[in-house]
């Protein structure tokens, strides 16, 4: 089946063993956050995989090519959910992953509980509404504020669908750390691995994963080694080169 | 004056601009921890700074090289709050730091509560007394495990010491990080910068740096840059060297 592609639509290359995905610079477009959600989750090799929060479709994408699970993609805004369901066409992945444009809070009602091995979940990263950027594109707007949903429900709902043991794997920022794991605490999903990404090796961390099980043991945290994204000379470093293009 | 040196003492040198440091092998030698909480703190020039869990002081005595502030050692074990004092008389500090051998508990009886700028603590590491190693050295033990001060403690003594604002900076653990978090909340302790250390490039962090703000407003946490203390041949980075040896 061959998806219809719409005028301001591009097909990009997604990973080196030849993922396509869809993408317009109308809409959101998947970002290096994406990329290293999909890295460091570890994902069961059967079973449900669960990506809320979406977008276009580039997480589920990426873990399809190391599972036989099925993965279920969660978003709230149709024109990405359309553009992830084209996505899937294109890769030849219908029998494997499935579209839910839908906001989280119905997955309560329409889905069951501690039925999910794993979730994944790329949110909007910052608390409030831009009250400065009134005319921004809202496909924008949703995809980075907390919106319709925010850390708390994310969490809530993760620890509602994932079975005991299941996981939780999250990117996000580093000034929004302690709220995360304040919003995990409270629904017993316990931080397990995390990782700290660097754009620099002098800089601060400018992106976090996090990886938290339900009703896991609260001992044993690692901090996992630091991820670096660019030597001095702004050239990818060689992890994330082999992420990206299998060098 | 010059101090009395114990057989079993020796001097070394703790830094590139020449303090020095009795220490023995019979208890807790001073180690890289306390280099890198010394180096990670935020110190005022003038004031008052505490260091709680001082041990032979090798905290204390390197912030003394970057302060006029009044600088008092706290440290339970009675031998090596001496070792502090003659340590003090060594590098003629005796006018600017202070040793006192007590338990953190006094403090809250024999000190004045909201007095202090700033507090170090490279407290005992490890959660419970271990039952394989009876014979070894009490000097190691209290050093090494929550026996007679713990985390709770820790922060909460260090709450009282502090004026508003003030700031209490710890090294620990990756392990113990969620505990660290929980012991600061609850005595509105609010965490504004962290720094993990990595012991090679690609291993996961085996040390923290915390700085904790008295009632600090709770947004804005920086995860500083990645500090990787070997290379892959074992040998000193850089920044390590730095801190060492000056170079």
């Amino acid at each position: 089946m061959k998806p219809m592609i719409h005028p301001d639509e591009r097909i990009d290359r997604l990973s080196a063993r030849g993922l396509r995905i869809i993408q317009s610079s109308e809409v959101f477009s998947f970002s290096q956050d994406a990329v290293l959600l999909a890295h460091f989750a570890r994902i069961p090799k059967h079973g449900t995989i669960v990506d809320l929060c979406a977008g276009n479709g580039a997480v589920g994408l990426l873990l399809s090519e190391r599972t036989l699970a099925t993965i279920h993609a969660v978003e709230i805004q149709e024109r990405l959910a359309d553009m992830a369901l084209r996505s899937i066409q294109l890769n030849n992945l219908t029998e494997q992953f499935f579209v839910h444009p839908m906001p989280l809070a119905d997955l309560r009602t329409q889905w069951s509980h501690s039925s999910v091995d794993s979730i994944v979940c790329n949110p909007p990263y910052f608390k409030e509404r831009p009250t400065s950027k009134k005319n921004e594109n809202p496909h924008f707007t949703l995809a980075r504020h907390e919106l319709t949903t925010n850390l708390t429900e994310v969490c809530a709902i993760s620890s509602f669908l994932l079975k005991d043991k299941g996981k939780l794997t999250l990117v996000h920022r580093p000034e929004r750390f302690l709220d995360i794991l304040h919003a995990l605490k409270a629904v017993n999903l316990v931080p397990k691995r995390l990782q700290f990404i660097y754009p620099k090796a002098d800089r601060p961390a400018n992106m976090l994963l996090i990886e938290a099980i339900k009703n896991g043991k609260p001992d044993g945290l690692v901090i996992e080694h630091p991820f670096v994204v660019y030597d001095e000379n702004n050239n990818y470093l060689p992890e994330m080169r082999q992420i990206l293009h299998g060098e």
